[in-house]
């Protein structure tokens, strides 16, 4: 058997360790699939928790980054520093000197792998990067390579444990979004400043990665737009149940005439489609391809173990090709890097969906044909709708509907004119709807 | 861009056909990933359907195997025959020939793939067969590559589409099997001949393969245990819904300290689970691994371009390795050849699971009692009971129960003893039940 393959890690903490730990514990397997066996020689730590359940005997630990990086006898550089600033230099750095990277660091790549892949290929070397969305799941795999022969047409997917799990809590126990959020700190599902994650930052970085994947353009973070979870009220969650629906956090890229989708956002899909069912910490991707059709991918999509599923297959991937001719390599952006093209992403106002609105109405006759009629002047057709009771000691009614498909800025516009109604008290809740 | 590779087909069938179309209409976006064009230059046909929507202008036909096998202008052959006979022959003989084989024949793969590998290996050219499980599913590269870290635990899947489609109309409609049966062929979900997939063949031919893609063993297809679902009733599919669960016919692989269970069959599964509410003809294989936990793939499992997609993706694949050195190639079997290892499979007396029974009792005091008795004697717990009121007119109530867990020969000798009591009338239903 060949010599093993030497790996450098910068940053031994959850992904880390998790990813020592996979190696360790499985390392015949490993070595039984890949021909050889892959261990880590240096891992750059600020600490390492006494804790863990890996063996770091025959780790060279260090607190300088450039020792791993430059060390002549590291092959592959696995990066888990977070954050962007210094996570870039230290991959540019590390490409630099003939080495390939694995990462999980989903926002490098959606904001930096643009410049990382174009210096990789200068040089000759490989960045992997299955880690990076939806944790443990082949989907990076699957698109890249599983469905290389389809032209894709959409992909939806959930692609945040933590508003996955926040959401189902709501559903589950009618709880409003703060309870929920506190209860998910507590269980360590989400950070301490949840912004990242209930914000859809860290959702937009995924979709990002999947959007180039999915249609061969460069990764666009800025133009993704971006809708976290925070206004979502458990009536909504509740109306939307009434309906048959269930709102998820998804990110969805889709190709149109008239350019590419790429949206994060809470979405009411119906209840019976299995992406509706995906619930907790659980993510999934659905693919829509012009040859399979749908096709889903669902697992763990954050955790040591899960994550460090993913980087050390990336691992046994590269390893495979290390002796491969780059040009023969699978592309990083599955498209060959000349092969890109610049298709436009769609502002958000330039989409087209269907949507559920809400409003509080004064309970009087005529209210909703004047609501019906707005909709009807903006060419927006009725799929369904909810008059509730007014609430006791109020004068006021919720009114729920669905729309058929129209374009945003045209239910905007609708909107607009709801709320100068004087029988219209407040916002209207816009949530957008999809069947998937 | 380098010269196109050159595919020759044999057997230009429903897969054949849809092959040829997904290679030529998305011929841009093909070369776009890969590189370089595919293009099917040669291929092999009885006759060729005049409606098809591909072109074969620049295709040599003809009704000679050996012409598209021997041709020194064709570097893959994708084996399309069906059988194992002469498809053997053929893929053995285009191998002789150094010919890249890719084929969706899952029988061949199952009973000949030991063979086919070792030539293949022999002669340094690569076998790809993700079209032979889970049609256009990517679950080989799922299960090879995606999942090379882990130690996988199980595999469950719904592998059989015909049987899925059976199953779920029996549900829906509260159908029995054959009326069922008889729509599913009207439908064209069914064969006129419907015994490979209705008695479980089918599936036990693609288990064969996932066992070995998972534990690292020669393929064994005799060694698998395959019921169909005949025997299935509409009142076991109804009982089963009122004890929250589903019946779907299973492909199980699962390593035990005891060895390796390889067994095809119905199985009650609770009702939310994702793969109870796969329907139709929908596939979905749900894998358990140490260190990714559970994955779940969903997608379609037979139909000309779900399953030509995979075809595609393979030539791609291949395509991308033709010049890597053959010993750093995915291996055919996941593991290194000669990393193989002889785990026994276990006979299906040794399995252990929970069981679903449903007798015939008659409506007397005591018979209850003489059954749980039984059952009792034989160390087998009871889960969940359903005593139904007896049918008017008749002397017999149903009983329908759940077990704990228990070896499936402690179960036949328990079952045995019951169908000896004078108040049971008949034979003892007995499904196998999995929590997943």
């Amino acid at each position: 058997m060949l010599n093993p393959v030497k790996v450098g890690i910068l940053g031994l903490g959850t992904v880390g360790g998790g990813t020592v730990h996979v190696l360790q514990k499985n390392a015949t397997e490993i070595a039984r699939r890949a021909g050889r066996g892959i261990i880590v020689t240096h891992a750059c730590a600020k600490e390492v928790n006494k804790t863990h359940p890996y063996n770091t005997d025959e780790i060279i630990l260090t607190k300088q980054l450039v020792e791993v990086i430059e060390h002549p006898e590291v092959d592959i550089i696995v990066e888990l520093l977070g954050g962007t600033t210094l996570a870039r230099e230290m991959t540019l750095q590390a490409i630099a000197h003939g080495k390939h990277i694995v990462t999980a660091n989903k926002a490098l790549i959606a904001q930096h792998g643009n410049e990382i892949f174009a210096a990789a290929q200068e040089k000759g070397v490989m960045v992997a990067f299955e880690a990076a969305v939806a944790g443990g799941i082949p989907i990076i795999k699957a698109v890249r390579e599983g469905l290389a022969a389809n032209e894709i047409d959409w992909i939806a997917g959930i692609i945040n444990g933590t508003s996955n799990f926040i959401l189902t809590e709501m559903r589950d126990k009618g709880s409003n979004f703060a309870d929920v959020l506190a209860e998910a700190q507590r269980l360590g599902y989400a950070e301490r400043d949840p912004t990242f994650d209930i914000e859809g930052i860290d959702a937009a970085h995924k979709l990002t990665i999947l959007a180039s994947l999915a249609f061969g353009i460069p990764l666009q973070f800025d133009k993704v737009y971006t809708e976290g979870i925070t206004q979502i009220t458990a009536e909504d969650v509740q109306y939307a149940e009434e309906l048959e629906y269930r709102i998820k956090h998804l990110g969805i890229t889709k190709r149109t005439s008239q350019g590419i989708e790429a949206r994060v956002h809470p979405t009411l899909i119906p209840k019976k489609r299995l992406l509706a069912n995906v619930d907790g910490v659980m993510n999934a991707v659905l693919v829509q391809a012009d040859a399979l059709g749908q096709s889903l991918y669902y697992g763990a999509g954050a955790g040591a173990l899960p994550t460090g599923s993913s980087i050390v297959a990336d691992l046994v991937d590269v390893t495979r090709t290390l002796t491969t001719d780059p040009g023969n390599r699978v592309p990083h952006l599955a498209f060959q890097p000349n092969a890109l093209v610049d298709v436009k992403i769609l502002p958000i106002d330039e989409i087209e969906t269907s949507y559920y609105l809400r409003m509080s109405a004064l309970d009087k006759l005529g209210v909703m044909a004047q609501v019906a009629n707005i909709l009807k002047e903006n060419k927006i057709s009725i799929e369904a709708i909810i008059q509730k009771e007014p609430v006791t000691g109020s004068e006021h009614v919720p009114i729920v509907m669905l729309t058929h498909r129209v374009l945003e800025k045209q239910i905007n516009q609708a909107i607009q004119t709801i709320e100068q109604l004087e029988s219209i008290t407040g916002q209207v809740t816009r949530i957008r709807v999809e069947m998937l």
